[in-house]
């Protein structure tokens, strides 16, 4: 993995350090930016590159070998697997996709971007997304 | 407003209680379900429906109100404020938001969604933008 590429922790979000982390790391896995079988820094590194605490890297990884996005073994440390998306998705998923990108809609609509704004950015998601 | 319409608290999620609420009261709110002027259920009644504590829904009711959404009164309880949106949002939201739902598309690729049903669902979230 490239020097901690784009992850920053807010330390003033309500959101755990440890699933920013996750949560970041998950769209690089997802998006193809770490390819399967690269390693991850060890964590004292990370954790120190990022100034979190060594456990909030743990967790981080944590949460994603249990999702299956991380191998993590003993002497090499965490590695991307070459995981491949559940062939079913559970039945909720599609609702629950459906409910959060309502609430992240308002969410930013009460913080002030336009409606023109968001469906732009709404649009480009889903043209990237096309091309996958 | 109607008996706790769409609400629901996923107990089993891990994010807290009173964020969820507040998620969904600043949907309607911003969706325009709940009106302004309406009056929101009395705390407790509100926690007893949803089965949570009460310290939850008046946490959930001051995160609202500290955003403009809600005006607490006593005698009156709270309400839906005629809230206007700032007129020019933080140039960190466009870029927060972006980053928001690629982490959102990433989650729920991860679950299994296809990219069809979220590019479907991302369509669909802006043409519903489109005629506000």
């Amino acid at each position: 993995m490239p020097k901690s590429p784009q992850i920053r922790i807010d330390t003033t979000s309500t959101t755990p350090a440890y699933k920013q982390l996750a949560d970041q790391l998950r769209v690089l896995a997802v998006e193809g930016v770490l390819k399967p079988g690269e390693s991850l820094p060890p964590l004292r590194r990370l954790a120190l590159e990022l100034g979190v605490h060594f456990n909030t890297v743990a967790e981080a990884y944590r949460v994603l070998a249990q999702e299956g996005f991380l191998l993590i073994t003993h002497g090499h440390g965490a590695r991307i697997t070459d995981r491949n998306p559940p062939r079913r998705p559970e039945p909720e998923s599609l609702e629950n996709f459906r409910q959060r990108l309502r609430e992240l809609v308002a969410s930013v609509r009460a913080h002030g971007l336009s409606t023109k704004q968001i469906t732009s950015e709404l649009n480009t998601a889903a043209e990237g997304l096309e091309k996958c």
